[in-house]
This record gives structure tokens, C-alpha cells and sequence, in this order.
């Protein structure tokens, strides 16, 4: 059971280019996208209506697709144009399609109902194609899943612990409390921690003397988006919404995007706004992020399979649960909304 | 949930040489095949009727094969003949046998009702070992379900579009509209292209200047038998069943042999009548639908994998359709004609 | 379904040094096994109560334990001391625990009540660590259902088929009848063949110029733990419980713990009395076990893999069944009391 109506991330948009296909497959939907001439990226289900053959082994042709199965052709509309050996096409002959807005080079589809796709619910993530910011893209692969993953961004306690040497500090961190509040489709949390180790990422290219004052404050949004401003500066300086002068500050943008209902792609990058004319830094962040992904993807994926072997295992809340608690409780709550609203109407008496 | 009263492609002949044995599962069934010093082919479950051992992995003592897990020795119907430290063997102790046919190259199996094992059954291909003829002999596993592998030998209006460069010639090949016709066993498709482009793998071995008149006729029969009348020759001059001199002709013959609900066995040979003293020109033919094969392999298997994530997929039939159309109400009908026969007799009131 | 109450072989103590965890899965249970600095060993289920991470990919602090996920920290007793950020711990936050022993070599673990853990119950195989006795270490990990491993071990008449140029003879070994008597834990049995081919692996280290006379007397004990006295004398020198000089003895210890329904881990020794100050005698005898229990573990491999292709498959049984099929029975009646002890007690009327 996955949310039906949101936007969900389904490539970097660099994964479409003039002529090819990205084949990838969203909450059990394998899509095919592709770009027309006029640059504008369209979403098909990759399964050719007559027999389920992958579109995206197709062949373009101007604006439509050919299915080199059998030789079915499809305008953009995913309407059938040409079926060899017969003049007549029924007008249900039809691929699926999917609305697709391309921003900030996030390709964003919408898996529901169209006619409910709005525009307006894409989450800001301007900073991936700021030019004050910079950043390199970043994809894995997770064979666990979806909320796993959320739950450990929505717990930021687990830097020190899981990423020591990458984007973690002191362990004083984790016993910071955030400030945790519900937003209409997600939760955001602030943190700040004071008189902290500064983290070895930002050591390797804006060192710090000293402790640091640390902050980070991010929405969660649905169905998996993580939006974060962050940052640290020496200790002492630090305030919310005060003083930002000398900081490393960061614009973290991270979606998650079931793939099944036991794998997830996890499309992040990690901008930063200071000397984004040294390469070397863009690159040296983001290997760290890459890298400290790479501890979370160690820890989650043992975790999913303690779970998968352990059906009736009973998790143990503590207070720091606050954020995914919430988050969890936000997709269920939206989950029964849209079952409620795919039943049928009861009769009138 | 298989087709039993039928004769099943388990092997090549010289797959079972006089010592070895050949394992090979055949709907769900585990065989193992050996040679009698006769010569014969005999067909035992491949798994001890004591404990499930592989009889596979045992050893040959004349006609006998004796078990290598606890020693018990069958003979070649089947009957236990001795047990380590047991003077007296029940009757029941016996390995389950199956009807072989050894015909053409190809070993049949029956995999249903012994006494319904009617040799005249078995489909003639006589093509494989006939001395006018000369192919070689291939052999492909499939991890999808057989009848999808069908559905793509039912409509060959995928050549020009899976096999542009292999065995497809131009496009205008998949408008023509094949005959079908019910056979009681299966379907009779035939099917003439006037005035179209030789394709790749006869150009390679007898080149055409110009366009062609090509046929493929053939039948399509239970459990999943593809026999092919195909040729062509100079466009202008071909007709049904009139004129063929010049031509290149051919007598594919292939057997679907599902291993289990998710996986099939594939052979096929590709005998030709012409240059039949030149080596060059039979691996040529072999190696073209050796790479053609493949790609209908690459094909299948994606196209099986979207249909494995989608089990609510609805297909919208085409014209094209009605030859596998008619081939899986066959297999249903089929089907359902053996379930019933299993049933007990109702009671006479 | 497993047996609880019973102790488990759940690793070499050698696997548990001073700072290591050693992560094993027993029947289902992912399970953390650690030393303290008193040199005992803890046995945690390898995921934390907060979240399920793995223990095992914690950080020992003394005779503590703290998860690399969030932080928490446990005692030895399982019970958490420490959440970061969390001043009161919930007295129900802990870890499960499991009794462990260390004995000869071996760590047992006790999966159910605690309770109940009887030290009394671990088997003597005191042969692996008496310093009369040298062996070596083994262990193999397989892909099927313990219990076919058990039938294996509870049938040698296996031994001349599966093992002819390891463990086995000739095969008039397996026409011998064992004499076999129910233990109140196990099955006893006790085997003497008379004028026998001595075995390739006794062959290479004590070589005997003709015929011998072999004894092979074993405990099969709940849940899967074999201890065998066994060896071999000149033929026409051996006796039940008579004369032993000049014999070669060894006293194989081996343990089945199920990983999982269909997994299973296999620890294994064979010790023997002779030679003891020549290393590559024990080097060899161990090599020849470690190659004969490769040949069992293909032939039952072979073996599952068809039983799980026909779940219908009825085993015939023979006279050299009694053995297994008694400690089959004892498996069964014991699981069946389990059961029974663990549903509530009816109310009295």
C-alpha cells in the first residue's frame, strides 16, 4: 500500500535525455520516461497495452513511441496511432501515462489521479539548481523498506553513532531535544545543538578552531522528502534565526521513492553556498554524504532483515521516536483517506 | 498447473550418452534419463522413492541403477530389485517411470496416465535427422512462463521488430494477415509477404538482389510444438503451395517444455534444404536464430517481469491475437477437460 | 516450528574473543553472542528493543553493549542503561537475553524459558577438549531443513554410497543391522560391522593390511547432536565392548542448529586417541571429513531441492529407517508438548 496522490521523485532529470529511456519503476509501476523534441519529459507506464512489453526497449519516433514488440505506436498523449495490420485502433488502445513536472532537476511524477495533481504540492528544493549553491547529484539503491529509511532521517540522534567520521560529531549531539512540529502534509523539526564537535565533512573544508554551534532545522514532507537547512559556526555565535555570519550552511535535499514494497531509490544531494567556485569542496561534500549513506545503508538494511526474520518483534519507543512517530502516523492517516475515498459511495436510503 | 496426457520435449538424444545421466525437470518433475545397453531411453522420477535422493547422481549397474544416497537398485521399470540389509522388498517399493519416444533427435516424454501414451501422438519432425536436411541443434532456458514464449511464436509480426538484423527482413511483413486455423491438437497459422525485403540470416547464405515473396507456415500444437514450412524466393514468383524453385526453404522446429510454473526449457533447430554439403552455411542459419532467440529472451523476460508486478495488468487484444488467441483456450480447454477427468464418478442416485 | 527448551550449538568458543560480537541466526533468532571482561559470554537477540538494529554492529563499552543506531546502552543483564537524550529508562527497555554455556569448545544457547535451562542437559562431548584426544574444528553452513541432515546422520548405511573414498568402506557395511534403543533425549545406536574394508581416511594415517572389524555406536540427542564412539581393529579382534588395542578410535562430535526453517548450521569435530603428538595425522583425518560431509552436503541438497518441487512426494520406508524415523517421532511429540505447555490452562469449573 503505498500514497497514490503526491509526487514522487523518479529521476535526476539528466537520466532523460534526447533520445533514451529511463526505465524505472515507482510504488510497483515500472515507468518509462522520455523526452519529446520540445524538451518536455513525459511518464509512460513501460508496458505496451496490447501484450505488457517494456516501452522503454521502444523506438522513438518524433513524439511517439513504437513498440518493438509487435509494432504498436503512441503519441504522447499515450494514445495508439498504429497498430500493424489494422486500420482500426479501439480508442481504449491507450499506454498509462503519468503527469511529470521537471524542477530543480528532479523529475517529479504523479502516481494517482491526475486530474488531482497539483502543481503547488511539489516541495521547494530550489537549492539543487541554485547558482548561490552548489552540489553534485547523488542516487542509491535500498533493498529495504521505504519508512526504514525515513525513520532514520526523521531521528538525527543517530549521527554520531552511525556516521563518527562522516557528518557525525560528539555524541553530546544526540541528546539534544528538537523542537517538533506537524506541517499539513509532514512533520518539521529544528535542532541546535551548542558547544559541539564540529563534524569531520565540514573539517575537511571549512575547519573550525573550536566547538561549534549546530543547527539543523527540516521539513519531512510526503511521501518521503527531506528538505533541510543546516549548518554550524563557532560556539557562542549560534542562535536561532540569529547570526549566520562565518557559518557552513548547507541545503540538504533528499527524496525517497519506494520502488516496491521492499526496495526504495534515494535520490539526495547536498548543497552548500560557501566557496562554490572551489570544485574540490562541491566534490569532497559530497563523497562524505556518499559515504555516510553509504553507513546508513549498512545499519538499515541488517535492521529490515532482524525485522523480516522477526514478524512479531515489538519496537520499544523512546522519546527521540517524536518526529517518526508522527511521520508514520501522517501516511497512515493518508492512507485510510484515499482507501476511504476509492470506495463507493453507500446508497441512499 | 500443467497439461499430463502429452508428449513432452525432455532432450536431444545425444544428451543421454550410453553412461551418463541427463537431469532435467519437466512441469515440476524432476526426471533423470538413461540409456539401456539397448539403446533405449528410459525416463525415472529423479528422486529415490526410499528417502528423494537423485537417482541422477547414482550409478549405472547394467540396466539397473542403483541409488548412491542408501544403495537400493532399480531395475528399468522401476522396481526396487534390492535393499542394503532387507531380505524382503515390498511391492510398492518401486521409482515412478515415464513413457520416452526417441524420434528425430528429440526425446518425448509422457508425463500423464501411462496407458494413455499414444506414440502416434508425438508431432513429426522428421526434419531433424531427415539426410535432405541438415541443422544443428539448440537449446535456450527461459525464467518466465512457457506460454508467454508461445504467444511470441503464435504472432511472428514480431520479426521485423524484435529481429531487424537477425531473422526480420522490412516492416511491411507485420500487415500481412496470416490464416488460422483449429487443429485438433492446435493452431495452423500460414502466412505469405509478397514483395518484401530478405532478411538478414538468408542474405547471409543465399543472397536475393531484390525483394522477396516469403511464407511461414506452420503448426502450433500441444503442449507447446512449433513446426515451420518457411521460405522464399524471388518476388513475383511465389505463390501458396505453387512454385518454389530457387527458393530458400526451411523446417524450424521447436519445442516449449515448461519446467516449472515460472521457467521453460527451449530447443529448436533450424533445418535447411539447400548447400547442404557446406558446414558454413548450417552454422551460419543456426548461429542467426541462435542471436535471434536471444533477443526474443531479452524481450520475454521484461516483458515477463512488469507482468509479475502488475497481476492486474488487463492486455487489450489486437487483430493480430487470434492465432495465441486460439492457442490459450486450447491449453484451457485442455485443462479443464483433464481436471475433470480426475474427479470421481458422481454416485447413481 | 523448533524445539525451545533444549540447548543449541550456537558457535566455537573461539568465535567469541575479548572484543568481537559474533552474529548468528538460531532457529529464527538473530542472536549477538559477546565475552565479558571475565572471559563469560552473553548471548543478546542481535536487535536493539528500540528499533531492531543490530547489536552486533555495536560498540562494547566494559561489560556493556551500546547500539550504533541511537545510542542505547544495555547492560549485561540485557537491561538498558542509557538513552541519550532521555533521563527515565522504561524498566521494560531491555534486550532478550539466552542462557549460554561453555563447554568443551563449544557455546550452547538455550532459545526457550530460561527457566528451564538445565545445565544438566548440555551432552557430554568432553572428547573436544580432553587432551587424549586431537581434532579440529569444522563447520558448513546448509540450505536445507536440519531434519534431513538428521536423517543422514541417523542412517551410516550411507557411508560405502555417499563416502567410498572418504568415510565409507565396502559396501557389505551397509547390509550390517545396528541395534537401536530409545534414549529418553535421543536415539542410541550401536553398530558392529565384522570382516570389513577399512575406510580411505583410516587408511592414510593408520593404515591396517586386510580386513578389519568396525564399530560405529552413537547418541543422537534433541535437538540435533550427535556423539559417536567408533573405530576399527584387525577383523576377527573386535567385539561389543571387548578388546580395543591396537584399534583406530575416534569419538566424532557434531551439532545441527537450525538457522532457519530452511537453513541450517553444522559444527563438527572428530577426535581421535591416537598419534596425538602428529599434527598432520589429525590435520588429515579432519580434511577427510571435511570432503566426506561436502559429499553429503550435495547429495542432500540435490535431495531438498526435489522434495520442495514435490510437496506431494511420499517417502517410502525401509528397515534402515528405524533410527531416524524414531527420532522423528521424538521431534514430533516433543514440539507437540511444547505446544501443549504453552497454551492456557482451562478454567476450572
Amino acid at each position: 500500500m503505498f500514497i497514490q496522490n503526491c509526487w514522487y521523485v523518479a529521476g535526476w532529470a539528466d537520466e532523460v535525455g534526447a533520445d533514451n529511456f529511463l526505465k524505472r519503476t515507482v510504488i510497483d509501476v515500472p515507468l518509462a520516461l522520455w523526452r519529446k523534441a520540445s524538451g518536455e519529459v513525459v511518464a509512460f507506464e513501460d508496458m505496451c497495452c496490447h501484450r505488457g512489453a517494456p516501452l522503454s526497449a521502444g523506438r522513438r519516433e518524433g513524439d511517439c513511441v513504437r513498440c518493438m514488440y509487435h509494432g504498436l505506436k503512441f503519441d504522447d498523449s499515450g494514445a495508439c496511432v498504429e497498430i500493424p495490420g489494422q486500420a482500426r485502433i479501439p480508442p481504449n488502445t491507450r499506454v498509462r501515462t503519468f503527469p511529470v513536472i521537471e524542477r530543480s532537476r528532479w523529475l517529479w511524477v504523479w502516481m494517482g489521479d491526475a486530474e488531482k495533481a497539483d502543481p503547488s504540492l511539489v516541495p521547494d528544493t530550489h537549492w539543487l539548481d541554485d547558482p548561490q549553491w552548489r552540489s553534485l547529484q547523488g542516487y542509491t539503491h535500498y533493498d529495504t523498506p521505504y519508512l526504514l529509511i525515513a525513520d532514520n532521517l526523521l531521528d538525527l540522534a543517530h549521527l554520531p553513532y552511525v556516521h563518527p567520521t562522516t557528518l557525525g560529531g560528539s555524541e553530546d549531539y544526540a541528546a539534544t531535544q528538537p523542537r517538533i512540529t506537524m506541517l499539513e502534509r509532514g512533520v518539521h523539526v529544528e535542532r541546535w545543538t551548542l558547544g559541539t564537535a564540529p563534524p569531520a565533512f565540514v573539517q575537511k573544508v571549512k575547519p573550525f578552531a573550536g566547538k561549534v554551534d549546530r543547527w539543523n532545522h527540516y521539513d519531512f514532507l510526503l511521501p518521503g522528502i527531506f528538505v533541510m537547512d543546516s549548518g554550524m559556526l563557532d560556539a557562542g555565535h549560534g542562535a536561532p534565526d540569529g547570526n549566520r555570519e562565518g557559518a557552513a550552511m548547507f541545503h540538504g535535499c533528499q527524496a525517497l521513492t519506494p520502488e516496491t514494497a521492499h526496495s526504495t531509490h534515494y535520490f539526495f544531494a547536498h548543497p552548500h553556498n560557501f566557496a562554490i567556485d572551489r570544485p574540490e569542496v562541491t566534490r569532497s561534500i559530497h563523497q562524505s554524504v556518499v559515504d555516510a549513506f553509504e553507513e546508513d545503508r549498512t545499519m538499515i538494511t541488517l535492521q529490515s532483515r532482524s525485522l523480516a526474520l522477526r514478524p512479531d518483534f515489538r519496537m520499544q519507543p523512546i522519546r527521540a521516536d517524536e518526529a517518526l512517530g508522527r511521520f508514520r502516523w501522517l501516511v497512515q492517516k493518508t492512507l485510510k483517506e484515499e482507501a476511504a475515498s476509492r470506495e463507493p459511495s453507500p446508497a441512499i436510503a
